[in-house]
């Protein structure tokens, strides 16, 4: 399995009324989260798309278990525990700066050829840097 | 079971560079979706944090079958299909103006008071509003 | 001069901890004005787009006089003080529903050909709608 | 003058279908500036709150250059010019890694008293932070 840490910080206009990050706003931090784990793989988001292929999410769960806070500094873990085919699972764990687990999530994303429309295989680099962690 | 409907249109902050709907936008819909369910049976959520009562989200699923588009005009269908205690289950259908279905989700909200910082019951109140469609 | 009038309530997400709405909300509010008074002179932003014809933001100005809540009912009222040419400005007025004038701005826009990615002149026919308001 | 750099990468969900980044985005970003810029003098915006200080959005100006793009690593330079008193004014200038200046902003905030909901001087402490840079 391959696991990447990447940290950020609460904005204020990710906060609501109740002084927590809005439930709606972790979306966006899975993203950072995957984006960040893809990178450090040497697969920029941006060359994929330039590649011609999309990545759009086909389903998502989340479990709040305690809320984060304004200027929290957040620790985004996200963990790849099966090599991809047509789709690529992505778990979130967001943990406070004392390591405490806030939020957990997981996410499916699927290959789509943005030529055809048509799902298709991952990259097959993307399998190569990933299949070290794997064996 | 009780079921809403309410309406929306996309905006054009909400789509992102492939020319969809941003993922992390649907919790917005879903609680617009909610609040007006809840407005419907007499309960503004404004009036039900001034009694002191607030609902974080609990737990999320979303399945996102196909995309919404720039300017759509969705119908947010909020179901709740069983009688709330301490949590109230949400489920939501996101369909385009032809009624195809987009996108599938379900919330969990705990009801908390806010002085004590624990878990309640629902409202008495909001209990009758619910009953006579779970009969 | 051309005026318009739409409503939106305020989402929970669109707050954050001071109770109120975030200030970086209400650019997605003048969206929502210029949107709808573009589309009730018949021109869907839509449509513009499918022309090939793309209205990005050149500058924006603010002024916060008082803070709208959750769930308040707000009016965008959205004028055009003048004929576009290669420019349109659209000034904003967010009231609240006893018609208190919150929030008041105004934005540039600008007509670009996406195929040249050049300035070019509003659509005729948007200047033929127009016309009669500044006769 | 008091000048801050800070850097920060854009998400996909912060940019719309026209390939850039949103316009109504850049607030945050901004917040993302001033909030750093005020941490670096020893005063994260957190503990302004805690001491029962507000600081809300008075006014902003924005002019937007060029486009930003998903992905691109930017620079939030943000400038104070002026001591503060009861109000500050904060200059950003948005650069994307090759130094290009994307867009220009100024706001205006204002130090209120939470408690009485009046304005007041700014934190003596922070004017004392400042004033090596204006003399």
């Amino acid at each position: 399995m391959f696991t990447h840490d990447t940290t950020l910080r609460v904005r204020y206009g990710e906060t609501d009324q109740m002084g927590y990050v809005y439930y709606g706003t972790y979306p966006l931090y899975f993203e950072v989260g995957r984006v960040e784990a893809l990178r450090s793989l040497g697969f920029p988001y941006r060359a994929i798309e330039e590649q011609g292929v999309m990545l759009p999410v086909h389903d998502m769960q989340v479990k709040y278990h305690k809320p984060a806070r304004y200027d929290d500094a957040l620790t985004i873990r996200t963990t790849i525990r099966t090599m991809p085919g047509v789709r690529i699972i992505f778990d979130y764990q967001v943990l406070d700066a004392n390591g405490t687990l806030l939020t957990e999530a997981s996410t499916t994303l699927v290959f789509v050829d943005r030529a055809t429309g048509r799902p298709r295989m991952a990259m097959q680099e993307l399998m190569d840097a990933l299949a070290p962690y794997f064996t």
